[in-house]
């Protein structure tokens, strides 16, 4: 609630049109529904965006379900990460659209279509073993309304692979870029473009990998500007954070 | 050199314009130029937005000198960090018109004033240590032509300090928030925003703040989705990142 | 044994009530019992307030059921932690009055009821995930005597949830903050409250999460005091810290 | 503002007596004063328990001058600590009745006596190393009105320094236990009494020390129950937990 | 593509023997094939010495068939390392003359004999837990040429079973050395010879063996000159490396 | 082969009673037997008294039978850690009278009685979650001839447990001291006693306890002198090291 | 106080020769001086075989002459460690005949002669930069009576400047060995001897030494049996703990 | 000394040429000098190919002095590192001959011209930072014979400035690449190129740079083969082990 509604609210008290005991419950309800197991937050896709996002890892499937319904009663759009099969079977059970997106393992429903934004994303990956966490992004900037294009295998191992994308590089609205091993992948892009790139470390690798630390560190450490990192393996964050970026231009 | 100007330079040779040994001149020659110590990168100002920017920290006074002299030489303005008064000299000789941002340790050269370019960033940090860091940031974000609102001492211990300036949080375009001590304030941020939030750690605190470490830790496992961090105390690539979100909008 | 016993002791020795070899094994005698495998401590519940605790991971079945059988036979009163299926039937067959808290992992068995102490502890935690957790410390503190009110799904990034339940807040005698991801929670709500908030971070999340210890550093480095932080899903620390902290007001 | 306050507010406004706009002003501004470089939480010593407390440490002597009267203009206490000789300086000269407390690093102002709770606090330190952080908690729970008892110099290599003073363990209501080296101490304690134990790490020592990170880690897995943990060489911490503890008791 | 090659195209150019379209692919398209899930890098034969090899973990069966037909459609050999026997049937499938080193983990496809090529590589081992890495090295070596002589099992705990060594340990022209535990072969061995040491530690051993990240350390901190170090189990880098090392000595 | 065999043998060959070539091979040959897979070092009974531990972990059974009756056919004991039925199986093939000590994870082979020899150790441990390793070190210790006497269970949380032992304590010729959690058993041990402690970190706990790192670094700052410390989990090593440290007394 | 003294005392008691109150005071009064800033355990010498070591690093020069003297009014040997000049200046200030050991930053105090143990202690140390640590552990091991004998530079690079003691390591009753860089040291040794062998890590070295965390935990993880480890530069630890191995003998 | 060594000895005896205690003394004796402070290892450079080198840090200065004459007295070259104004004043009171190499911190003493061995090694580094680091590699490998090809601020951001030196790296015999912040260099480098990379990671950064640990991780976890790594700043370990590698070519 801000300034011009607690103003707009004060004057209908101060009218009579408003009982100020309905102006007390205004001032102190919030839009969020409670399941006691969870806290539906109806007022995020105002505040942030996008409606709240299901982290599936660790949840009852029929508390799943119930989140989901929740979600789908406010709003036409629904993203769910990290899940099984068990995950989409609960969330088929509160809307028969539910799709899963196996190698990214999400779940969507559209009851109507994202909105088509322009905003083009480019999301870059260094392996094979980087494409779970590239198309977890990829599904999350999608029903956020915007177009990826993907480039996938493009390690700087074989440097030639990446600049035969040159073109592509420098025409993105943003990029995003996946790596494991030693994660180098990132400041190498960075060096190439003139847009925001988001680097996602991957826990792909062994060893001086560390499960992921190591790209992260490599990510966070770039040589080249303009390069921001998500947590590890966090594909949703990075399509996340992408699909804001690009947002932006639209709202004007 | 893009595929065009290949496309062009081969019509040439075709037809005769351009003798054999300068097209293999001009495919081999790369925009940089080299002064031994360093090789200075000119094609950077087109091929990523800004010129190459000056790390100060470990570089000889009169290499400095050389480098800035030669990045001037090409470009309207000059970005140094992590510079003391020794470098701030080393640079004047380079350019009378050399000004020290004292608390963001950053030096400037403007031979024109920058672009004048819409994009408001918000700039909140959370404790009075943060501010050179912070400092850092906006001189990196207003010498590439953005406007930089900021808000100081709003830790998340004192909540109302922030939600004081929910408003301004909603009305920005992109939103850097910085942090040492745990680190938590990019978290409530994000969750009051709907646009990029760029996370800088810093390695004020003590103890288990682990040098920055902590915040850096905290940042990136943030339960807020829309934040991207940069390496610890990295002001620099904040405003950098920053400023390539809001430019964007500008391009169109 | 404390002075007073000593003197009261020796008083009986030197006016010959009480022969010299019997006050030797009374200052020798240690009032715990010899299992062979444990030695139950039966003297804790006079020292530390409450009967010694089992922790049951990795101890045998056959072990349990006699440790509980022991600890059973000099208090009304027993909790079992990080218990599965097998330790609760083992436990049952010392005790048919046990019952299984299943999302808390514990087994709690109650002779009598336990004292209605006062002392109001609030238990609020971040995500879904943390609830095992959160369950745990609510089980604790509730067989030690205390009321334990829980705010679940009130992570710092919808922070109007947790500005909802101000109130409540401002009104608990003691604060427990359960957090796994960032760890945020703590520096938050110890910054709206004037009561000791103990914190628990879990090992919820993944990534730079690093298995619970960067919401632990994170907690550690708030910028809030009046924080204090226990062992990585120590739900049972955290419960029994409250409850010492509650009781003190019973005990004038 | 409080629901009650916000009731109040409202029937002033629906009654004339406060018109619209003053009431837009009262919802809007919060307690706090920004000096620009910091913004000083008034309302904290309500909310909180005690007014803001500065730490010195890279904070410029003239901005500490004039927090320190910011705080002093609201507030009859003053608490600042991490403070040398210089920063001394700067708080006499916002008011001559400030204290120096040489071996906690500390300042205080008191304009009038603290309060007189009772509350026994005993403190604890393993080494002479840890006497400074041990000082800088015993200052800070003095300050806030409570009578403490030092037993410095006791560490678990030579337990019957500690087992001497049994008796104090028992009659205390809350212990505050400082540690460095290995950090054994706290577990020890926590074996011996019933009431709360604040178990601070400290940072003297070496080698496998780690800076203090051994004995903050040995703390948090201590096999005593009732013991909590501040970050490394956080004295005040420690002092202003053990305040809240104690005081609990006195507001009823 | 290089200098002299460029030269000649452009030449074909001048000359209108090459029609400019046709020098625009060629100095666009890069040797690599676009599989979708991999990106095939059929230069690498030439510009690194040997195909590329695949590395079998997480890679789905069929796409190791389809990569693995599509690097023999190049090449006269193909390796393919932590392979377990469902990626052997994979790539069976591709080339019928596919061999499953067991202990190695490695499949290795000869079309044809490798070229003879001297370079004596000497392998040793530390202990009987070590030679899964010691024989991924080895089968890396043969396949690309090479001569190895193995030493298992001959730590420093029995330092005459290493000196028993001398001799071959003189006559190598290439040493690979592995071990696990504390890692502290490669200094010994570095310090007996006068050629390239190649140190690999393993994961194998417990505690603070952390995973192989100890005896990782300790090659690095080798008192020895002449030893470098790859990661953790990477038998495959050290073979290569060493392979390429002995290669030199052959090219002239 | 020492300086006095060296001499000897020199005279002999230069008396011509033994043969240059015969003096060559002894002088080269050195007493390990090559199995291929592994070198079994025999020298090592008289060298560090006692025959080569197997260690079972990652051996293959066939193997391990070679190993056992290979060390058996020179050393009338065997001694096999970190073994699971299958290495038991395994031994017994080589000789039926194996025996299996379950909780130990050891197999002894005594083909006859280990010497008798004094030197009291006494084994102390934390909690019932360390026996394991407890178990291993003493097992270890009586098969190199010592007497071990136990005392398991007493924990630093209830010192009175502890403090009952003294007497033990103060009568042992040495010390294991096996702890899990924050490992302080060593220090309060260390300072009641005049013997060597050698201290045993375990990786029984959880969070913090970091796997057993926590303990170890604990261990290793021990405010207590006269402690030294072995790998985690390596109650072999401690009963190794103990049996060391008693057998200089007997050799006198 | 034993249970024989208990006895005792009852006795005395039961037959009147001692008041009640004499007796009440020797069971509280523990052999120990407190000066406030420190307590002088007098007690330490007859239970742990030595006085008290003062630890200079951070301690007053005033209170360290206190304590100096505190020491030398029970014992005839006092030694200091970590100790500078000014130190030296303190405790000469408490008794003139103190000694400055420069190379290991100690001072000892010899009112008498030491006791002439037998004990052949042999100190091994790998590099010239580990030479202080292992000062500090020879005037350790010579001020509590034994004779020590060095081999200084022979570390594992160099294996025959090792094998060329072989003698010496065969004769020794106990060996220190003290390295840094990677540590290995005590692995070969150990491997050479039947006696202890107590490692000593050092903080010499760099990058991948990280401050002695790598030889320690390299010299934790050998794979020799026989060989304990103490902290990182804790000469002082190594010393005593061999002295403590050695004097066993000396006992019987 | 080796097998036909030992014959030829043998030989002598038998023949009664040689004395029985000669030949024992010849087996003994190693060639080392025992300077008591350090072992000159003057066989060193039949072993290992080069005499023994200097490491300055902590050594004294009349240390050093003694040092470099006794290695001058057997061999024509001198090396030493990490050498300040100081140890350049000990050196060159050795010999006169001594030069100073500033940037790269190394002394070297060159009593005749190195022989002049071909392999050309291409060292290239990424950030001004980085070249004294990459000097210390020149200097080293340049003593040992070899020539060295530099290429200085060639980081991965800027690709384009190293794939300008493509044929450099292409006619390399061993490349060095030496890089701080992120270390990305040796993956790209070493996937353009067919021959052995040592890769040196630098302590130039800051934050998540951790020191040098970070271009460590990502120079181990490289996804190019052909890459091992030396230590953190260890220029001349990779200067070492380049000149070993070309040096194979030479001695066929």
């Amino acid at each position: 609630m801000n300034e011009e509604q607690i103003r707009k609210l004060l004057v209908e008290v101060s009218e009579g049109k408003t009982p100020v005991e309905d102006a007390v419950s205004s001032l102190r309800d919030l839009p969020f529904e409670d399941l006691g197991h969870a806290r539906v937050d109806h007022h995020r896709n105002l505040r942030c965006g996008f409606p709240e996002v299901i982290y599936c890892q660790g949840k009852d499937p029929a508390d799943l379900t119930e989140i989901a319904a929740s979600i789908l009663s406010h709003s036409p759009w629904l993203l769910a990460t990290r899940a099984d099969e068990a995950a989409f079977e609960a969330v088929k059970a509160a809307d028969e659209r539910a799709e899963y997106h196996e190698r990214a393992r999400c779940i969507t429903v559209r009851k109507e279509a994202p909105p088509a934004l322009d905003g083009k994303i480019l999301l870059i990956s260094a392996g094979t073993i980087d494409i779970p966490v590239a198309e977890e992004a990829r599904v999350t900037a999608e029903i956020m309304g915007h177009t990826v294009e993907t480039v996938y295998d493009a390690g700087v191992a074989g440097i030639h692979r990446l600049m035969a994308e040159t073109k592509k590089i420098q025409e993105a609205d943003c990029i995003i870029a996946v790596a494991g091993m030693e994660g180098a992948l990132p400041s190498v892009v960075g060096g190439l473009s003139d847009v925001p790139v988001i680097a996602v470390p991957t826990s792909g690798g062994y060893g001086a990998n560390l499960g992921g630390i190591t790209p992260l560190l490599t990510m966070l450490s770039s040589c080249a500007a303009g390069v921001a990192v998500v947590n590890i393996d966090n594909g949703f964050g990075a399509g996340f954070m992408s699909a804001l970026i690009c947002r932006k231009r639209q709202r004007e």
